[in-house]
This record gives C-alpha cells, sequence and structure tokens, in this order.
C-alpha cells in the first residue's frame, strides 16, 4: 500500500494534519498541483501529560512556503475542533478567502475578535447560502450539502478536481424521522465525476443504535422541565445550538423564563439571535440578574459546565461561588451532555457535590436525556450504500474506531483493497488513471501546543520537565565557593517544593548539606581548575540516590555554584 | 438528623472512616464501650490533582490512644481496596488479630511480606472455615456469610453486639443461575436480633441489569479463545481470580497453553495454586520463557495491563518493550476487565497502538467479554427483600450512587426515615432503646497519602506545588549581593524548567536579569538593615506580572539571595 514512486504532479492529494490521536478531525488538506484547499482548522484538548497546556492545534510545517497555493479554507461548522485554531492559523497562511454558512463564519469571526480585535477586519469570506452553490477556486470546483448535526448549518464538502472526488462529510448523522431534525439523504453524492473520494467522520463506528429516539428523549426531557417543583438548570456545551433553541422553544410554550450564563454560552446565543436561528423574545430569556426576581418554578437556568469544568458556570453555581444561584433542594439539575473521554472523574466529582444539595439530578444513567450528534453502525452501512464511493476514508476518530468502520464497511461488501486507513501526516495520493496510494515519507505532524501567548514554544523538554515537578518536585542546592581555597564558603542554600515538606525534615536537609559539602571540597581538593560540571553531576547522581534512598521519591536536583 | 446528645457509651458507633468519595470503602470501624472491630484495609487510587502520590490510606487518627481496643481486623477479600493498607495500619496498630478466609489471608500475608519481610511473623490469623463460624471478640460476636464476588473466598460479615446487629455486606453479587457461579440467598440473614442495620455496596444503584448473562458473556470469551488464528492475549486484573480459574479450566479441555506474566497476577495465580483455587497442571501452565516454543494457536497469554497502566505487561508487549513477546497480526486480544473511571484515555491509547498491530482486539464495544462482580438495582431491591434490616446504610460508593441506592430502596416501599447517608468520618449511633442518631462532631479522613517510603507526609502545601510546578513549571533566581554595598555583584543566576525553553528566550532571561538587579540595589539603597524578606517579594511579584505579561504562564518564582 505504501509506495515511494516518483510523484505525478497531477495527483489529488489529500493530507490529514489535524488531531493528535484523532485522524484528520481538526484539519485535512486537499492538493492538486499548485492549489490548495483546507477544510477546518479546529482545536483539541490537551492530554493528561500536557499539564499547563492550553490547547492543541495542527501542525502547519507542511505548507510553510506553499501560503500562496491555499485557495481557501471551508469550514464544515462552528464547533471548536472545527474553527478554535483560526485565530493563529489564518494569520501564519496570510488571511486565505475562509467558507462557509452564516453561523460558521459569525462563530469564526467572534474566535477571531476575542483573540485580536479588528483582526476580522482583513477577513475575505465566501457565504455558502444553499446546497447548490458551486464556487471555483484554482483548479478545485467546490460544491456543498448540508448534514445533520448539533450545530446549525453544519455542511459536508465536495472537492471535484479533473483526476478524482473527494467527499467530506463533516461531522454527520443521517437525522430521522424520530427525531426533531429532518431525515437528510445523500444519494445524490453517487453521481459525481470518478473516482470518488468519501472521508467519512468515523466515531459511531463502535455504536449500535441509541435505546431511544432523539423524540422520546426530548419527550423525557420536556416533561422533567414541565414538572420541575422547582427551577430547572441544565448543564450542556455552548456549542449545542439545537438543543438550546429547542430548550428555548420549548420554554415558550409552557411559559417558563430562561436565563442564561457562560461567556462561550452567551456568545453563541447572542450570535444565533442575530441570524434568527434561536427566537428569544423578552417574554422567555431573561436577565441572570434578575432570575430571583422570578418564581422558582417559573425559571429555567442554561449554563456550561457539565463536563465538571473547575471554572465554569455549574461548578461555580454548586460550590457556592455564583454570585446569584444558590442552590437549593428543590432545584432540579439536568446534565444535557455526553462525557468527553478524561472527564469522567471530574463530573464523578460534580455529580457527588449536586447530589449532596439537590434531590433532582437527571443524568443519562437516570433518565435519557441526550443523544448525541455522531453517528453509528446502521448510519455507516447506510451512508456507504447511499454514495457509493469509489474509495472509502474512515477519518476523524482514534485509530482503532476507524478500524472498526473499516469493518463495518467491509460487512456490507465494500471491497477491502479500497479502505485506506491513515493517519495524520500521510499523503495519499488519488488520481483516475492508477490505484491509490500513499507517500512513503509522512509530513510532521507533533504537537504544536499552545499555552498562554505562546504557540509551540512548548516542546517535549518543557513537558517532560513538567511532567517529573509535578511527581516529586525539586530541590535547588546553591553552594557558594571561595575562588581562592576551592571550599564551600558557608552552609548551602536549600530551596525545596513539591518534594517533603521541609519544616519536618530538617535532619534530611542536614544531611544533603553535609553531602554536598564533602564532594564539593574534594573535587576542588586536586590543584588546578575545577570541572564544575563534573562536580554538579556529581551532587546530582549522590544527592539524588541519596534522597531516593530516604524517601523513595527523585525530585529534580539542580545545584547551582558559585564562585566568590 | 445530626444530634449532638450526651453519648450513651453503650451505642453501637459505626464510623466509615476510609475511601476519598467513596464512603466506608476501604475501611469501617465498629465500636461498642470499650471495644473495636474494624473491617477491611484497603487503598483508593490517587486522583488527578495528587501527581506522584502512590495511593491514599484510611485516616486512622480517631483510633490514636484506642488501639488496645481493636480487637480485630476482618478482611472480607483479597482485592487491594480491601487489604492493600494494611501493612502499613496494622503495623500502627500493633497488629490486631485479622479474620478472613484462606485466600484472603494467604494475600494479605504476601501483601505484608512484600514491604517488609518477616513482618508476618507477628501476624495472629483468625481463619473463617465456614459460614458457621462463631468467633467472640470482647464484646462482639462475629458471624460470617459466604458472598459472590470476583474472587474467591469473599464474605460478609454479622457484628453482633447487645444493643444492635450490623451486617456488613463487603463486595457482593446476588450470583445467578445463569452465572458459571451459584445464586446466594441472604434470606437467613433477616432472622438476627433487632435492630439490624444493613451495611451495602451500592455500586449497582444505577446499572440496570446486563444486557447478557454471564453465562451468555462467557459463551462469547470460550468461543473467542477457541477460534483464535494465533495467539490470545488476555488482559485483566490480577484480582479477578475467578476469571481467572475458568480461563485455566477452559484451556485444558481444548489444549490450550497458558503463559502468565505481571508480578502481581503471578502472585495470585501461586497462592491460588497453593489453596487449591485453581488447577493449573504442568500440562496448562507453561513458562513465558518458553512461549515461543509453541505453536502459536496453542497459546494464550494471560496479563495485567488492561487498563493501560504505563508499566504493566500488555503496554509493554504493545510498545515492544517485553523481552519475549512481540505482537502479531494475527494475535487476539482480548480486554477482560471493566474500566476504571479516569483511565478513559489511557484505554484508547492503548487501543489504538493494539489494533494498529492487530487483526482482533476485543473489547466490551465489540462483544461482551466481560461481566463486572457488582451487584445492579434489580439486585439491590432482591437483597433488601430478602435480609429485611430495620436500618439500611448505602456504603461503598460516591455519594451519589448512594443517594441513589436509597431511591432503590425508597421505590419498594423501605422507611425513608431508617436510611442514613454517611460521609466518612460521620459516627452513626444505633441502640435498641432509641432511634439512631450522627454525631455532631465528625472524625478526621484527611487524604493520608503514600509516596514512596512516606506516609502521610505528603500534605495540601507539597500537592500545591507539584500542581502548580506542574502547570507552568518554575523560575529560580539566585543573585549575590556584596555585603559592604548592598549591590547584587555580577548577574544573577537562572535556573528554570518546564516554563519555556531557555535556549530560545535570551531577550526574555536577559530582562529578567536586569529587573532582578534594578529591584535589589533600589531595596538597598537605603543605609542600614535590608529586609530581603521583602525583597524577595517584590522580585517574585514584579518578575511574576512581567513573565506573565510576557507569556501569560506563571511559573512559580524562587527568589535566592545570597550576602557575601
Amino acid at each position: 500500500m505504501i509506495q515511494n514512486t516518483k510523484l505525478p504532479t497531477s495527483n489529488l492529494r489529500i493530507i490529514p494534519l489535524g488531531g493528535q490521536e484523532e485522524v484528520g478531525k481538526n484539519m485535512t488538506v486537499f492538493e492538486y498541483k499548485n492549489d490548495i484547499i483546507i477544510v477546518d482548522m479546529g482545536i483539541q484538548f490537551p492530554e493528561e501529560d500536557m499539564p499547563g497546556v492550553d490547547y492543541v492545534i495542527p501542525n502547519i510545517s507542511y505548507l510553510r512556503g506553499k501560503e500562496k497555493n491555499v485557495k481557501g479554507v471551508v469550514f464544515t461548522h462552528g464547533h471548536m475542533d472545527h474553527i478554535g485554531a483560526a485565530h493563529i492559523l489564518l494569520n501564519k497562511l496570510g488571511y486565505p478567502p475562509v467558507i462557509g454558512r452564516d453561523l460558521t463564519l459569525a462563530l469564526l469571526k467572534s474566535r477571531l475578535e476575542d483573540h485580536q480585535k479588528g483582526s476580522t477586519s482583513q477577513l475575505k469570506t465566501i457565504q455558502v447560502k444553499s446546497g447548490k452553490e458551486q464556487i471555483k477556486l484554482g483548479e478545485f470546483n467546490l460544491n456543498f450539502f448540508e448534514v445533520e448535526h448539533s450545530i446549525m448549518d453544519s455542511i459536508g464538502v465536495v472537492l471535484t478536481t479533473p483526476v478524482a472526488t473527494a467527499i467530506h462529510m463533516g461531522d454527520w448523522t443521517l437525522g430521522s424521522e424520530d427525531s426533531n431534525e429532518k431525515q437528510i439523504s445523500y444519494s445524490h453524492l453517487a453521481n459525481l465525476p470518478k473516482p470518488t473520494i468519501l472521508l467519512m467522520e468515523s466515531l459511531g463506528s463502535l455504536k449500535k443504535k441509541d435505546l431511544i429516539t432523539e423524540k422520546e428523549m426530548w419527550a423525557n426531557f420536556e416533561s422533567i422541565i414541565n414538572k420541575a417543583p422547582g427551577r430547572v438548570i441544565i448543564g450542556t456545551f455552548s456549542t449545542q445550538v439545537k438543543r438550546i433553541r429547542d430548550i428555548f422553544e420549548y420554554a415558550r410554550t409552557i411559559n417558563k423564563k430562561i436565563a442564561i450564563d457562560g461567556y462561550s454560552m452567551k456568545v453563541a446565543l447572542k450570535i444565533a439571535m442575530q441570524l434568527g436561528y434561536i427566537k428569544a423574545g423578552k417574554g422567555t430569556l431573561i436577565d441572570i440578574k434578575q432570575a430571583n426576581n422570578y418564581r422558582d418554578n417559573q425559571l429555567i437556568i442554561l449554563c456550561t459546565g457539565a463536563q465538571g469544568e473547575s471554572r465554569a458556570v455549574l461548578t461555580r453555581i454548586v460550590t457556592g461561588e455564583h454570585p446569584r444561584i444558590t442552590l437549593k433542594k428543590s432545584d432540579t439539575i439536568i446534565f444535557s451532555s455526553s462525557i468527553i473521554p478524561g472527564n469522567e472523574k471530574a463530573i464523578q466529582r460534580l455529580k457527588d457535590s449536586l447530589y449532596r444539595k439537590c434531590d433532582n439530578v437527571i443524568h443519562n444513567e437516570i433518565m435519557n436525556v441526550h443523544v448525541s450528534g455522531h453517528n453509528n453502525i446502521e448510519a455507516i452501512k447506510e451512508l456507504i450504500k447511499q454514495i457509493k464511493p469509489d474509495y472509502l476514508l474512515p477519518v476523524y476518530a482514534n485509530h482503532y474506531f476507524l478500524k472498526e468502520a473499516k469493518n463495518v464497511a467491509k460487512s456490507i461488501g465494500f471491497n477491502e483493497k479500497n479502505i485506506f486507513i491513515l493517519d495524520n501526516g500521510h499523503i495519499i495520493n488519488f488520481n483516475k488513471n492508477n490505484a491509490p496510494f500513499i507517500e512513503a515519507k509522512k509530513v510532521d505532524t507533533s504537537y504544536v501546543m499552545v499555552d498562554g501567548l505562546g504557540v509551540g514554544d512548548v516542546g517535549q523538554i518543557v513537558l517532560r520537565d513538567r511532567n517529573t515537578l509535578s511527581q516529586d518536585g525539586m530541590f535547588v542546592i546553591v553552594a557558594i565557593v571561595d575562588r581562592r581555597t576551592g571550599k564551600v564558603k558557608g552552609s548551602p542554600d536549600i530551596i525545596s517544593r513539591g518534594f517533603v515538606y521541609l519544616k519536618e525534615s530538617k535532619e534530611l536537609l542536614y544531611e544533603t548539606r553535609k553531602k554536598t559539602v564533602e564532594i564539593i571540597n574534594k573535587s576542588s581538593n586536586a590543584n588546578g581548575a575545577v570541572n564544575w560540571s563534573y562536580v554538579k553531576d556529581g551532587i546530582r547522581n549522590r544527592i539524588g540516590d541519596f534522597l531516593y534512598a530516604k524517601t523513595e521519591r527523585r525530585p529534580m536536583i539542580l545545584p547551582v555554584i558559585i564562585e566568590v
């Protein structure tokens, strides 16, 4: 499958670039001759071994020197894992045109302005108005199609070149007649110029059908809100814009008021209202400051924080740090979101705290109050049957989901040889005259971490140090050496943090000082120049071993020797 | 419910002591007059905000000064969350008698010897031989009963005093006719002297019935092992001793060989074999060193590491660090364990790596290959109906599980007023003449963390420092000041780790040095003694603000000023 042939310059090359373990999740590059189209520029959350890192963005080193070739960036929808890195990457690429539907572009602009006021003034935008839109950008013809997902204005994109046609689904479901949303058919994509390549988000490749339909889920939801004895507090993602819309619509019919809290939630709501996607008249939307002027059973509070994020609104409400909302026994709390892997413990703690203060805490283990916006095994089969692609690229999920998507496709007779499981950085070539192949050389996709103002300056060394420091802390030994005698003056200073509680470890410190003085004085016994770097290694090793023997901990040891 | 009355000295007092958020999970204390019985001494895994900590043990400060009152420690079964802290706590309590069944005591002794050779010589053991055993320890009469769990020799205990009878379930299921294990009835516990108090492990209070029975699960398991085209590698907990036994028995019937790897797995197997619980003749058990002498489809490798633990065998196999086992495409990998909350990401990564190298990776999302050893909603109802306790104490799980267990009990008519949800450290009093009450004053249950050789010496300050260091690293500034002039000599030294990559931050360091010199020299302008602590605060604040302005990071700043 992996060949090292001379590259025909006229292949369609597809390169998944972003997304840590999730292939292509945040960014995919399409290249044909001298033209490049990018789909999405999103962020990923840091792994547990990346302490202090805010988020990870796609590595665009492949595009260095090719900035001018980038003819446009398509944003499939407005979620952070699809638009969140745009404020950094668009700037690096000299602001190529951005393409998307209304809500997506509005959220994108808001992200840019949040980071740098006025930066959207440089933005060239192309609005996708309908599914029939056609855009020619260099050698690419772009068409779009509507997809069903948990935020409005989600689209897929068809990239047509003279040699091959790529179909990129974005995040998708089929929708269903049982849902609040319409069912979507993608059959028209079966008629595109051959060969067609389907890039298919595969998060649902291990998921059997939901036990309940979205309609049943919604019926649960409505009944809880309607019958709640007191206030209803709903924690969800700010980006579940359709869920937010539905809650507003239902609240209006039963004459309840909604107060919103959480910065990202407010931004999303404001934008969705401006575009007319959410109708929240004054009769329904109230200011959180006015919340306490209403009867409890008249009030819904919609906020961020269902993942147990330490600074989000729901957490602040439960810890009593919220300036206006104090929990009451009679409040009903609804967790209306799925659990993002890695947040399980934080969510458990949040639940514990909520259960201590409220009698009615509703989450999916109690009653189905959330159905995900992603696909499942049956939907994957149906999609492949409708689109009948020549080649299948499962993307947008961990490797093992992609392998399982391959199994799903095989199970309905799709030819295994035409399925390619890529890694980030693989370059796959398509051309109607030849079989596809993956180039032997991968593109650099090492993590680009954002920490504070730094983009990419936190590398493996800094991370390794942070992890070491977090395990057993650190131990700085400062010794002053008399230049003339080569002997330590006075007693070395020790500064230690995160290792042991110093006040209770006087003997350990005394011994360490004594050993340090011995090591230095012994090294400088010989006349002539002292190799201080050698002496420092000695301190690091011997004091390290000594502390380990006494404590079975290995703090980072940093010797400082100053000659005066 | 919480009263502050004068305590009758003759109440049965029950105090859940161990288990972070899980109430009483690792240790429960029963006290009547001057006698104390302890049930279990287990460990908990550290939370994410406890970097470097090995595990957490119960806080026994309540027992200080009462060591002589402790008449015995009952161990319900041999899992680490029930015996893992015994090597520390038994020693602190002067080795009171330990009570349990064979496998439990053998695993307990092994734990003790692992930590200190010869320490079991001081151990007074009382073997529980059957369900009919009666032991009198001080004022307590102890009876035992068999419970069904994933390890042999699991027991529950009845603690009878003149004023009340406590029934402690340990970890339990009802068993079932569909399982490999026998169904257990607890009805005889309904006839104990009144009032009876049921301490009920409630991990299953949110769990609907398993979708498949244990028999069906096992049929899946057998068919996978039988049909495997190559080797079968099974990752599980070393403490799932029954599962290990069943795998051995099945292997024998189909004439496959089993190689074991992982220290804890080997220990558990050896002990279970010595006791005759696992029959692994030479025909079946082979040395892992001989594994490559057998045909692939003849071989099963049973190992630790299904939770993605970085140093466990399965992880070493997949990363290529295992000295003997190299993965092949044809290997079949089975994850035969549930996911411990907090391990989700590590398991995802492990799955990714396995899917890259093997064609057959089996886990519960693919096919049911694990059924947990805990109860569920229906079992909880049945248990309460069988035992008919006067009072119910849901324990052994996070608060929200306990609240839900209360809801389950209420749903079958159990009187809400007789259900008590405790926190660790609560003291609840029972006496046949009065209503139960919880004392106003809680016992100290602050975390006792074990890190290397240190028990309890890592406290909040050390942890806070470790977390701070892990976020943005640290920054030590060493300045030498001339005692006569009060001015800085030369240029301050800077040692920084985990903050920025120093080689690429020369200007930042230059500016920092300059500012430090300014701050010190300015402070020492005035004649007379310099308040160095004040100067250091100045450096911390001003350099901190400077670095934040430049980087939006807040490393820990440690100024060292040395006068020479």
